[in-house]
């Protein structure tokens, strides 16, 4: 059972509802970032929920106090989930689950991104092995690099891995998917087509023709 | 010449402006972060930036075309510079540096939190090599640990240091200037104060006295 998410990547609102709405049967869930956040108001997260559940890509990396901040800020405009940064540190991530337990939600935390640090990539490994031991709910691994996919499922074993960079990024959903992604997050492929409906429904057929 | 920064980091916009004036003779910037920015929305920033340069404490580590979007929203918003994070690699920092170059802004360079990382600590010397080399104007480094700021100091050179941790946090003012800092950034010691000014003022006159 492999799910899609929608990158909703776009600066405005009615767009964004409007894109939502239009992908909503093959979509699982919502994926929003600063980008709209800023534009839009935080109450974005709130109105898209109603359409889909909605993973708050905030990469939170701060000091545990403000991280746990700006996950309640999440949370409590009805956010399903945050997405972390695994190398802000054991204190940050511990600082960010209290808060979505609270509420019921998730946390997904990024090993490495779908562009290239010098930096991320040395500790990736190391990174899912905490998110694994202190209890989160999931990993962002890379469609980019589809054998680390492979790699970080090795590590993390029943978590959820979501990976983003399928499409305008290089990544393929085939090769994600065989690698061990549970879900595939595409943006651009999507939201800039004239017919976003159609690519989405391309995209979830071929993810369940891969499952048959 | 050492300067004070105020991490304006309540949630409600008046208490934000309020404070903002009351510190503004003793404080050279204003750096603000999320969860005030998702709370009061963006247009904060513009409002401070009429009482003293804002500094966008959001910490951006995402790809390198997502975080020039960030920095660009700030900087719209006459933010004066954006906090980045070195990790993130160098196509980001980059990507945040054209948009500030534009917009004839800063960008300061994360290289390790003042809270606790097990991952950010083991390169952060390269990230201050990397963020001087490309041209960043500036990094943070932690307060909480001086020897850090010293060590970090003989890496950037003239670059501007700037040190959060001070106080609430554990980091002393007089320890961090002599390790080399540019500007001390303080938070909760003034905010949740019922002086804020006179403690500003108390901060500024130990910054001052020690230039003497």
């Amino acid at each position: 059972m492999v799910g899609l998410i929608l990158a909703l990547d776009v600066m405005d609102r009615n767009r964004a509802i409007w894109l939502a709405r239009e992908v909503s049967e093959y979509v699982d869930y919502l994926k929003v970032n600063y980008p709209l956040v800023l534009s839009a108001g935080i109450e974005i997260i709130r109105e898209l929920s109603e359409i889909k559940p909605v993973i708050a890509d905030f990469k939170i990396a701060d000091i545990p106090y403000t991280s746990s901040l700006i996950a309640r800020k999440a949370f409590e405009n009805s956010a399903f989930a945050v997405i972390c940064h695994g190398m802000a540190g054991s204190d940050t991530l511990k600082a960010v689950l209290d808060v979505s337990d609270e509420f019921g939600g998730e946390v997904y935390v990024v090993t490495e991104l779908s562009s290239e640090s010098e930096f991320l990539r040395k500790f990736s490994d190391e990174i899912a092995m905490l998110a694994r031991d202190i209890g989160c709910h999931g990993i962002i691994a890379p469609a980019t690099r589809a054998e680390r996919v492979a790699q970080l499922r090795k590590i993390v074993g029943s978590m959820k891995i979501l990976s983003p960079g399928v499409g305008a990024q290089g990544g393929s959903v085939e090769e994600t998917i065989k690698a061990g992604a549970d879900y595939i997050i595409v943006g651009r492929s999507i939201y800039t087509s004239d017919e976003p409906k159609a690519v989405a429904r391309d995209i979830y057929e071929r993810i369940k023709g891969l499952e048959v």
